[in-house]
């Protein structure tokens, strides 16, 4: 761009060192450390760092990393519970250089070792008791001629201790070997801004998950946003129940470094341990599934009052909050704030912020208006709901649309894959594949992802619909509805039905059951008995039925 | 920088206009007046404006400028109050692709001519009370043949009336005229954040004001850092007593918007008037100069609690709070935060963030850790105190260098002066001119203008210290000390005193009276009586006073 000639001069100047600074968000460890030195950090079972010990913990584990021959943007896989060293490697990795790979920890053998050939591990970070489900992964890496070196976190309260290769280094020994001096600290700087600072497979419920790459820009913008659109206060008490290694658990573990948090760490969600962990901190936040929700809201161990001394802020996403988990939380003294995102968008991006009006609705009005997916996150720059044309859809909570999404918390791409980033990548947005609705007050709505829709006779029928039809009747265990071809209409639903151990239904009640639900042209033509694909997430495996589907005729 | 391989097929993607945004604050009023439409935004005595009004009025005024012909990077200049044109003209400038230039109200009016000709200004935003001081600037811009359209602003509650130019604009009729539909809307978009924002002069205590240029990507930081740093929550009160011409009244405009603020505005700062718009408004943050803390603090009007309800936080930077300012905002439930910061780097970027345990120490020693410069802000990426090697100075409370910082938020540059800027902006860090000690806990503490330093047989001798021996005696009522040549030790003190009416003292007795109070080689060797030259601004102007103590001999 041409600027006027007044500021020809300043090109001297403009964009050196002194003023032009990459952002990263290791920046942030470095500045807590500096700052809220004395403060906790990271809590574990007994165990409760300073921010001071935290960094020289990470510089200590990005030396030994160096020391062991890591080269930049190595891929540092790991797996691992939400312990001390998994939040660790959150900065210690981009620190050394390297880029982190959290993988689900409920992955199958074959997938994780799909992750490491496609990701080209070359560190492995590993809780001891996962070894044997990498195991085969392992053995396939060094077949392939992969140079893998393993640490171990040999964590003393995990329930299995299995044997640990021979030539595996143990966390814990690492920092002490390479226990660094504060004047050695690495210094939390980056050449690029947009270089790979992660790599976040997705669940791959359409076939083989892809590594969504995200960069040290989007991770501080991510976690500044977050700070604001959740009005994050200082050193809240923050107890980390989403897995990191989902979207690097939200980005939390940057965001909660800002404001200086303690962040309790947990192996593993059991509620009565969660409840325990909640006084001892005295929790103020956390963020949560829909399903740890429901456990809490549904526990009878649950305390009357989360924090007595004030309100605690939570996070949820994946599923809208029913009004019932909404109500109970509300009466633990939980505000709940349903947000929505995906891997490719470094998390949340969209969050049902509350209106000042809200809380004088009636109890079912407000879960409603709270059960929406939102509206933007202030790092999120642009959102559109938009329709075939790629004009946004009309506001009316009717008409469906896609949502799409462009700011600096979309992925990189895909990697290895340009393919699939290109068709996800264009016209200046990130396609999410969700269909929603907006509301007059600019609310958005997820109603089905896009290849869940079925269209039959040019009308679009919503999965999701006709399986909430299906679900309300007595006898269905578990529900998938997909499009099956139909000479006459294009497609057709087909439901999938697992039912309840020892209920009864015919194809024909469930069929009549929902035509009086909904729209009779939405109800399936077909229903088929039987247990559902899923995925080692525990995701109904959609594109199987679909295949399936495709062999059926209405 | 070299990506391994498999990163190679990112170039596809990276960087595109879906996952690249450049960072504008501008986006931060799109976003609230979405979200928080029909939330108050800035109010003013009677008015009281929605976000969704605000927006309308910036889009309309933005509109405005562009159908009088505003071309990209041309310079609005506002010489205002803090009105609410004076918050808008901070997205309508910058949507429209202007470059704002905010213009301090003290001025005299020969350095007003300067700024319009050194920023090139093609519009003038002004409120009529202002145009008598206008006038000359005016009329020389015009006779030098600059285009220069003016809007006035034309507020009823102002104390005098001047006439008008004939071909003036009017604000509100131009809003009315330019009225535009939410269709119309320009988008928060820029094209390179590393482009000019705008435009800050320095106050000229050492000759002509300089020209600081910030750019979209430094403001944006900025604001979202102080959110962070300043832990600023969802929709506080913040009554807007910072002019917004400083530093663009310390990048709140764009910080407060991010939160949904409610903005409370001023024409002019008075205790009483101040008191009943913190009654009105609930007010939960201010900002503002030691004065009028002081100010507040000592107003008989003074109400027990300036907010029943919470605890009010209030920023501040210039000069080290004293201690029974702090003590008695305390007593009305206002916590204070002291920063620091220059016109060269958007306004603050050290805060003396309070520490859990400092509320248990005795009131003295709180103050005196809270009276210092503190530690960085979230945005602030790196600050050094550096000895005249670049080494950082013992961090011992006591070891004198100069404040250094790295980051975002340090302009781009001086404009039109690459010598300046080049001067200032070296080896990697924008040099303050600032004199400090860093404490062992890793809070810094200026202690001088490095200009200020008077080095006298090799010791450092701070003309701030020698000025408060001065303060500390009864008939001294202006002070400024600067350096005078001495054959023997190069430099010596000299002091220029202004006594109280009616008080007496002589030379002798004022240098003895220092010997008494600080090491004796630090006692001026000479006093000269008289009033003190000061800038519009009321600065001391000690460059001329050094030019003076030039011709004297000790």
């Amino acid at each position: 761009m041409e600027l006027p000639a007044r500021f020809e001069s300043l090109a001297s100047t403009s964009g050196s060192a002194a003023n032009y600074v990459p952002l990263t968000p290791t920046t942030f460890l470095s500045r807590t450390a500096d700052v809220y030195g004395d403060l906790p950090s990271v809590c574990y079972g007994e165990t409760q760092y300073t921010w001071r010990q935290t960094e020289q913990r990470v510089q200590s584990f990005a030396r030994a990393l160096l020391a062991m021959g890591l080269q930049p943007f190595d891929t540092v896989s790991v797996l691992a519970f939400n312990t001390p060293e998994m939040f660790e490697a959150h900065y210690a990795v981009p620190l050394a250089g390297g880029v982190l790979n959290t993988i689900n920890t409920r992955l199958d053998a074959d997938t994780i070792s799909y992750i490491f050939e496609r990701a080209e591990t070359r560190f492995l970070l590993i809780d001891r008791e996962l070894l044997p489900m990498a195991a085969m992964a392992i053995e396939s890496c060094r077949a392939r001629g992969q140079t893998l070196d393993i640490v171990i976190i040999d964590d003393p309260t995990a329930a299995a201790k299995p044997d640990v290769p021979a030539d595996a280094y143990e966390f814990d020994v690492l920092l002490a070997k390479h226990h660094t001096a504060r004047s050695d600290y690495l210094p939390a700087v980056v050449a690029d801004e947009l270089a790979p600072l992660a790599i976040n497979f997705t669940s791959g419920t359409s076939g083989r998950p892809k590594g969504v790459v995200y960069h040290h820009r989007g991770a501080y913008l991510m976690a500044m946003g977050t700070v604001s659109g959740w009005a994050v206060p200082r050193h809240p008490s923050y107890l980390y129940l989403v897995p990191m290694f989902h979207c690097n658990g939200w980005c939390h573990a940057w965001t909660m470094t800002i404001m200086a948090a303690k962040v309790v760490c947990m192996r593993s969600v059991d509620p009565d341990a969660i409840f325990a962990a909640m006084q001892t901190h005295q929790v103020t936040h956390f963020g949560g599934a829909p399903i740890v929700l429901n456990m809490l809201a549904n526990s009878p161990n649950k305390p009357a009052r989360l924090n007595p001394d004030r309100v605690v802020q939570a996070m949820t996403a994946g599923a809208p909050p029913p009004a019932s988990v909404l109500a109970k939380m509300a009466d633990m003294g939980v505000e709940i704030m349903h947000v929505y995102g995906l891997t490719e968008t470094y998390g949340h991006i969209l969050q049902a912020t509350p209106q000042p009006d809200w809380a004088e609705m009636d109890v079912q009005t407000e879960a409603e208006l709270k059960a929406r997916q939102g509206v933007r996150f202030p790092m999120t720059e642009q959102v559109g709901v938009i329709d075939e044309d790629g004009n946004e859809v009309v506001h009316d909570g009717e008409t469906m649309g896609e949502i799409v999404i462009r700011g600096n918390v979309v992925m990189s791409g895909y990697l290895k894959d340009p393919a699939a980033s290109e068709d996800s990548l264009k016209n200046g947005w990130f396609y999410s594949g969700d269909l929603a609705v907006v509301y007059p007050d600019g609310y958005i709505q997820v109603r089905d992802r896009a290849k869940d829709i079925i269209i039959s006779g040019g009308e679009n029928i919503s999965s999701i619909e006709v399986e909430g039809a299906l679900y309300k009747h007595p006898a269905v265990g578990e529900a998938a509805v997909v499009a099956m071809p139909d000479e006459k209409w294009g497609e057709t639903p087909c439901a999938f039905v697992e039912l309840k151990q020892d209920a009864d239904a015919s194809e024909q009640e469930l069929i009549d059951h929902c035509a009086a639900q909904i729209a009779r042209f939405k109800r399936p033509k077909k229903v088929v008995f039987g247990p559902l694909p899923k995925t080692a997430t525990g995701k109904i495996q959609k594109f199987e039925l679909r295949v399936k589907a495709k062999t059926l005729v209405s």
